[in-house]
């Protein structure tokens, strides 16, 4: 059963468009991901954008370290329907031939991209294509390259040099009349990233694209991104955002996804499993069983939430609130589906 | 660097004694999890209880179905220092069963265990023995048995269904004078999970034990844990909590230290690897070796943060800022030790 409304009334923002998706409180949450192709291997990385899109991705983005990339850029743009981003780092320059490619969204990190005459061209190009741009501050890139050892010491200072930086790109980007911006301030540390995205959020009506950069091992990256995201959602903060997991990237759409089924904000679209931690009343074989039944509907697409449960404390309850329910004891089962013992 | 103390500040509650430990704001968040173990196999619930306590528990519960297993209690009782909680369905006798027998706190379920004479007899005890009470409502619990059709249909009306009970069951208990209260309200709902606990933290100064219950396989796991626990710990709200996984709770120790640490909440004990996404920048297997690394770091108990970053964007930052880096570029990498490049 799909939930009504989200339970957590959003942050109200300014749309900015991206290609076909529009980003803001008006609209979903945009789930995105990027490519860990070579951008210039023009196959692998349109067949990667195929992949995300029908994994759920509504925006992908590309590394465009190179003009060979950005042209790249150009013949993927040309096999899909899905925004796609250009991940520009040191030089404003490949901004400009990104956008010439038909990018949807430039992303810019403050960190290592100077204001310079050549941003001014970039936001004059921005606007003549409609195309947007993300502000993307990094904790790993904040700092300016020639004061390696003058590194911020607390995660309050790395939150103040984070907003400031954004804050001080953000004016520059205002004065030239430019507002089809996306912010971001993604940091490895939870509490940092939490703190930068609250004070950016009471700063501006920006949409905000959320995330937790480098973020470690797949259940650690998991549980990372749902403690710094999980928060920033419930408090009606982030309009887009990206789950880093490192490997291939189609999980990182699965994952966000499902946060967002979690978290009540968009309809459940799979078979959710609910299964007991099972304790010494535990009378079934309920971890084969669950993991079975994980594994063997994983395909279906239909919003279903089956538990199974291993004794009669929570079992019956649990079992009569999912649409199919298991609830085992000793040498009984019970059936319920839709509520009512079969 | 442990943090010089936590990010958010904790709702005032009031102290509850479990045992050696106390339970409130005034004291850090305890983790707990349950056996899986037949309680009355002694021996094997006994290594669960040390093997829980060794991994990290502060409080380890077990289940108490019968007379038999409250019997078996007094024996793990008397091989081990961990507060010991009996859990305690449908029959208020075992309650006193095992508080006779040194439980520590008895969990008792409003869903299940009516306020009747019986649990005079409870609170006396309990008082006696200076033990604590956990009011433990689930979600699937929470209606009376015999009404089996009337559930509740929207997450409002569970909420309101969950919340009610608690009150009903703390204003009994209050007016008989007894406080070594602590409450739960664990749904396997997540937004029901977070309105409920966060009705009941304005609604008393009992110190709450978060939970998400059967929140189905390992990921999915902690990711529903996160997501749930999450929004409450940033918000101060919670002074014990267990992660419910399914199989071996170790695992639900392990997890539920490393979220504390993640959140800042606890200093890390041990290794951290921070690693990127890779993308089409990438120029490193990275994957295989943040993964070796992860394995090979499990057993340090030193807090040390290893970032191990795959390009030169936020690689040589993100390897400054941890204990050690290593930022891979092509035919060329960087090690970082407390921020300088050796």
């Amino acid at each position: 059963m799909p939930p009504p409304e989200s339970p957590f009334p959003r942050r109200k923002t300014r749309t900015v468009q991206v290609g076909r998706v529009r980003l803001g409180s008006g609209h979903p949450i945009a789930v995105q991901s990027m490519t860990t192709t070579a951008t210039t291997d023009v196959a692998a990385t349109a067949a990667q954008v195929d992949r995300l899109s029908r994994a759920g991705a509504d925006i992908v983005r590309l590394a465009v370290p190179t003009v060979t990339a950005a042209e790249a850029l150009r013949a993927v743009r040309d096999r899909t329907d899905v925004p796609l981003v250009a991940d520009i780092h040191f030089n404003a320059r490949l901004a400009l031939a990104a956008l010439d490619a038909g990018a949807d969204k430039i992303r810019l990190n403050p960190g290592n991209t100077p204001l310079a005459d050549d941003l001014d061209r970039v936001v004059e190009a921005a606007g003549r294509h409609g195309a947007a741009i993300r502000i993307g501050v990094n904790s790993g890139s904040v700092m300016p390259r020639d004061e390696p050892l003058q590194r911020p010491h607390t995660p309050r200072q790395m939150t103040d040099r984070m907003v400031e930086t954004v804050c001080r790109y953000l004016e520059w980007f205002q004065s030239r009349g430019f507002h089809s911006l996306v912010l971001s301030l993604k940091a490895s540390d939870v509490p940092t990233t939490l703190t930068a995205y609250r004070r950016m959020a009471a700063l501006c009506d920006y949409p905000l694209h959320l995330g937790v950069t480098a973020a470690g091992p797949r259940e650690e990256a998991v549980m990372k991104t749902a403690l710094g995201l999980g928060p920033l959602l419930c408090d009606g903060i982030g309009d887009t955002l990206r789950v880093s997991l490192t490997g291939d990237p189609v999980p990182e759409i699965q994952v966000g996804r499902r946060m967002l089924e979690v978290l009540g904000i968009e309809p459940l679209r799979g078979v959710e499993i609910i299964s007991c931690p099972t304790c010494g009343r535990c009378q079934l074989d309920l971890t084969a069983l669950a993991t079975r039944l994980y594994a063997a509907t994983r395909d279906i697409k239909a919003p279903l939430r089956v538990a199974v449960m291993g004794c009669v404390v929570n079992g019956p309850g649990e079992a009569r609130e999912a649409d199919l329910g298991v609830a085992g004891g000793q040498g009984f089962g019970m059936l319920f589906r839709h509520g009512r013992p079969v």
